[in-house]
């Protein structure tokens, strides 16, 4: 059964069903279980909420040891190579498989610090985030109490599941998850879209680091064929828009400076909403650029 | 004689001026010489002027030897602490005193090209360029024959003399050396200057190199108290001008995103007119910015 | 038959297509008749082809008829109430209907200059301009020679005659005759679109004239929920978008002035591509606006 | 003693001085009486302080006496001729000498309710004020108390005193009474200031009222050689600043639309601070403009 659809999930035998998602929720077969009898689910949300009920109806040290059950991240587990295929995806998408020394440091400073007072690991929805937002997010939450934090823990578990779901079964309904970065580049100096313009999009931090997360080049209508991100959570987190413009206006015959005025535009940013529309524009002459959040 | 004025020099006997004047061209006495008789000059404008001509007077053998006088740029001279002092500053200015091992083989290699193909040192007035924009310009006047370069490289003399007698000599009038580069940031968000933003220009390149110019902070009209460059040619380059809009925002009580949607905000540009006015404003609220050459 | 579909005429018998279509070229059902032979046509386009190309064979002199057929604008037959059904409908949309006693003087001026010179009405695809681009271009045409207009005449005719099938006949193509105009109103204060803003586009001149041609309000996504101008050409001519922003920003509970910096926002451009894409955003903060042509 | 000096004022005998200044206070020579003795005053803004602290101190009666004592805005000593000549200027300075039928109805309607209800005159210092924004004053006092509109009225004397005395003597102080509107044209597709552009500068309202306050062109630097308003208060009110563009671009050889998509532009703003520095720039290419409240 390698590519499930949710209308097989709601016709299938009970046991299909639980191996069959019984990994959506860390080592946690039992949710899965639970949320059976509550088939047929007609859509992704309706299984979701399912198996979130489940999660919350079962008794405290059950939901403890759910959260318990996560691995840390960037830990043992995961030098070990014994994390779930699930967990090694989700801890990559951040890049915490390739960490520097001194992130690494971090990483285990703040997991040991987050065990010894809440005596659970430090759960985040790893796709939603950066590196830099990560740790941000860790020193934040280390200064809560246990009770904010076993709390934001499920939340963090749930929207892991979600995105499980989301990329595991094909369904007429998706769940709410997807956000959308994209960009265009209007020459108004010649008043149209500007086409054929190098676009890179890199992710800053921690620190120096810079992450080449695309690169493309604008279309006829100014805009780029595919969004920069989409289809999934835009990570929390700082980036770089890099726009190569100089070259475009030598190419149109414009007048230019030596060097131009402008040639590399970067626009820096950030995304506070994993699930929000970022439409960053890039309005520019030979002498002048602007850009704003649009929608 | 620490401290030149033009009236001095007006009215000094002929070997003080020449002594005072004769390292205006690099190790050539001889143009002091000959300019002396035009006295007095009464502006700082004509005595350079008498100095050209007398250079413009000169065979062409000696025009020659005033070339060859000068020395490479970041050449043996320069590491054997044999430079004249004026060129030492010089070179140090666009920062030829401190090159990576890459940076100093691209000169020896062009240094031993140019003198190959000219029979004479590359001479650049160094104040008007940056690293990067000599190397691009060294490329550029190597395709270059014999009797342009020769021009070219008499013009730079010119312009070395200038800014140095503009250094040198006090007098009533300047030499039209100075370029200017400044900016100014505008809350259109709260439609007020904004104030208390610290702002860094950085010099760019060459390759990935960023050298800190100036760090300063607006003031309550949200323009900085000194031009970010003034009193002195911009040197050719590109540059970065970096202002920290988020903590300004912040402090202003405005709800922002978490992370803000712009922090840190860089405006990438270059200088191509060394005695130019570069003014390069910063408009900004919490969600846009735009910027522009103004004047 | 009272709405044709390319299908029917395709299928239809010889008479009744050429009743149907007979007054697509202004009193000649000639045309349609010449046409009727090479259906099926399959495509709006096609059939507009045929027509276009049954006109550029025919004699020289029943090609100067059809122009002759034409009725002058703002004419005699207008007065009357004698003009055909299309050209009634034709000249009110650019409200030449309702003209002013010194405009209808203006026309009847022109009008007898024109027939004057070239023994033909002055013929125009009045649904492609307003009242001040038709007086324009009343002007320049006269300046031409006779040759030139005949050609400019003709191509008139068939851009009528391609609106007026459009109109009429359902098929599965539309005719390239369609511009647009819209907006998109965003908050750059607030980061987000500013819905609920009151719109009103009004067509300029000629003088001191203003004529209302739709208000609106934007919708959540800033924008307006039909085009400003949309599925028609956008008249050639001079226009005015006027945004009611103050109210806007005060129910918001932004600080602002009393009376407000900015409140209504009159944005004054022209159209020249009557099928062109305008898309004429407003960029807006209670301290700052910006627009462009965008696309 | 047609000029006067603070200085002269100072030295002069006590009756001259009390004839100079006998007008400042509206028909109440008993205020520079009483400042007399404070002499010398050594500034302007001692002076005008020492006649407000007369009024201050003065009974209640005496000072309702001096409220009493100012004609009515457009009244009937205005059509009488019977005004005090710093009176008849100050009201034709807001145009209150050539007001409508209907702008005459409203003041006369508002005079009648205002008198009615407080038993003075509405006063207002005029200068600082547009015919709008008196208007709009005037029904929002009316909704006041009595002790309100005392105090109120009383401020509004001070001001009309101090720009009398600013008009009238010369100091080395001038009192701090100045806005100052000006604006900057920026060729952003050039790069550079925009010169010798068309504008003027209209006050609005009320209703569709339109009123030229003055024309002038940018000079080589994009600014106006005088600030379109300065060295007095800045009338609150509505303004368009309407900006010639097309042809400045059709002169640069740009090419461009047919007609332009920008050729006049307006810009609409309101002045709510009198003693504001409004500074309102247009950045603009053939195809995009923006301003901003600049300072």
């Amino acid at each position: 059964m390698t590519t499930l659809t949710l209308d097989g999930l709601d016709a299938t035998d009970h046991a299909t069903f639980v191996t069959a998602l019984g990994d959506i929720f860390e080592h946690s077969p039992w949710v899965a279980e639970a949320a059976v009898a509550a088939r047929p689910f007609g859509s992704l949300a309706a299984l979701h909420e399912a198996m979130v009920a489940a999660v919350r109806a079962a008794p405290a040290d059950r939901q403890r040891a759910l959260l318990v059950a996560h691995p840390d991240l960037a830990g043992k587990a995961a030098r070990a190579g014994s994390l779930t295929a699930s967990s090694t995806a989700e801890q990559a998408s951040a890049g915490l498989d390739r960490l520097s020394e001194e992130e690494l440091a971090a990483f285990h400073r703040l997991n040991d610090a987050y065990r010894e007072k809440f005596g659970i690991p430090f759960i985040v929805c790893v796709r939603r985030h950066t590196k830099g937002s990560i740790l941000r997010l860790f020193e934040r939450r280390l200064a809560n109490d246990a009770a904010a934090e076993h709390a934001t823990a499920l939340d963090e578990v749930f929207r892991i599941a979600a995105l499980r779901l989301d990329q595991r079964v094909q369904a007429a309904d998706r769940l709410p998850l997807a956000g959308r970065l994209s960009t265009h580049v209007l020459d108004t100096h010649g008043g149209s879209p500007a086409k054929d313009i190098p676009v890179a999009l890199y992710e800053l931090g921690p620190g120096d680091a810079r992450r080449l997360v695309v690169e493309t080049r604008t279309n006829r209508d100014g805009r780029t064929d595919q969004p920069l991100i989409g289809g999934r959570p835009v990570p929390i987190g700082t980036y770089e828009l890099v726009f190569e413009v100089g070259a475009y206006f030598a190419k149109r015959g414009v007048p230019l400076a030596d060097p131009p005025f402008l040639d590399v535009v970067p626009i820096r940013f950030a995304v506070a909403e994993a699930e929000g529309h970022y439409h960053v524009p890039l309005l520019v002459t030979p002498w002048s650029f602007s850009t704003y959040r649009g929608s």
